[in-house]
C-alpha cells in the first residue's frame, strides 16, 4: 500500500518525470500544490495544456513561437540581413537576454551527429539554405558549441553556406572573469589561436 | 518583448511559484514540458487538478485523504489503540516509510505559536481529545519536532490527553550515524538526559 491516497501519488508520479526532479522534491512540489488555492490550480493546469498546444515552431526561424512567425521575425526593427545559426530554442533566448544581437536566428533543432544518427537532413539546415539564398542574407553568425558535433555541424553548414554569403563564427577564448590558470589547455589554445590586434 | 512566446511565459511564470524553483530551473522545465507528447502533458495537468480536488483530509485522523477516512484509518491490521500525533501530513509519510508503526495517527495540521496567532484551536486539538476519550485509546506518542513552537505544543497537548490516557514522546539523541564529536550541545543533553539501561 502507497504512504501517498491516489489522486497524490498520480501527480508525484508526474512530477518525478520533470528533469532533476528526484522522489523526495516530487513529494514536497506535489503537497505544495495541492495546498494551493484551486484557482491558482486549474490556471496552472491551464498553461500547461495551452502552452503544449500553442507553441510551435517558427516558419521562418524554427524558434519556438505560438504564431506563425516568431516575435523576433515579426519585429521590423531586427536587422533582416544577419542570421544567427544556433542549435536549439535555448540558445536563441540566451543570446537575447545580452540584448547585443540585433539580426535573426535560425535554429537547426539539435547538431549532426552520425553516432546519434542525426544527419543534416534531420535539423533545418535545407530550409536555412533556401533561406540565405532567398533573403539576401548578408552574413551567417554560426553560434554552435565547440563539441565534436557543434565543430562538424559548423563546418558543414559553413560550407553549404559560403557560397552565397560571408560566414562567420562567434569567438571562443577564456571566459569573462575566467583564470587564466585554471583554464583547460584548449580552451587557451583556442584563445591565442583567436587573438586580435589591440585597437 | 519577452524572449519567450506568451503560452511559454505563462508556463514558466507558475513554474516559477514552486518552492525552490527559480527562473533558470522554470525554464528548463517549461522547455522540457513543450517537448513531451501531448497525451502525457493532459494527464499531468489532469493529474494536477484531480489531486487538488479529490485530495482532502481524513476525517479521523486528518491526514491527507482523498475519502471520508484515509487509507491508514481504513486498514483494520492497524493497531486502533496507538494514535501517534504530528504536526504535518509529511511527518506521517515519513513514519509510514520507517515500516516500524503499526498504530494510527492524529494530524495536528501545525504547531502553536502565539507569535503567528495559532492557538490550539487552529489546530485540530480537540478533535484529538475528543477522539482520545472516545476510542479507548491505550498510548498516545507524541512524535513533534523539538523546536520551541514543537515542545510547546508536545506539553500542552500532553496536559490534555494525560486523563484520558498514557503519553509518551519520542526520543530525542544522537542521530543514526552522527558523530558525538560535532554533535551540538542541546542534543547531547538530551541524549545523556534521555539514557537508557543497556538491556
Amino acid at each position: 500500500m502507497s504512504v501517498y491516497t491516489r489522486p497524490l501519488a498520480r501527480l508525484i508520479e508526474h512530477l518525478q518525470k520533470l528533469p532533476g526532479v528526484g522522489p523526495k522534491t516530487a513529494q514536497r512540489l506535489a503537497l505544495h500544490l495541492i495546498q494551493r488555492p484551486e484557482a491558482e490550480i486549474a490556471a496552472f493546469a491551464e498553461a500547461l495544456l495551452a502552452a503544449k498546444q500553442q507553441v510551435g515552431h517558427c516558419q521562418r526561424c524554427f524558434h519556438l513561437s505560438s504564431e506563425d512567425l516568431c516575435n523576433i521575425c515579426r519585429d521590423p526593427k531586427r536587422d533582416a540581413q544577419t542570421i544567427c545559426v544556433v542549435a536549439d530554442p535555448r540558445d536563441v533566448i540566451a543570446l537575447e537576454k545580452t540584448r547585443e544581437y540585433k539580426g535573426l536566428y535560425h535554429v537547426l533543432g539539435g547538431l549532426i551527429s552520425p553516432m546519434d544518427g542525426i544527419g543534416p537532413e534531420q535539423l533545418t539546415v535545407q530550409a536555412l539554405v533556401r533561406r540565405v539564398a532567398q533573403e539576401q542574407t548578408q552574413e551567417v553568425i554560426m553560434a554552435i558549441s565547440p563539441s565534436v558535433e557543434g565543430e562538424t555541424t559548423t563546418l558543414y553548414v559553413g560550407q553549404l553556406l559560403k557560397p552565397f554569403t560571408r560566414v562567420t563564427r562567434i569567438a571562443f577564448g577564456l571566459p569573462m572573469g575566467g583564470d587564466l590558470e585554471y583554464a583547460d589547455e584548449v580552451t587557451l589554445a583556442r584563445a591565442l589561436e583567436g587573438r586580435r590586434d589591440l585597437t
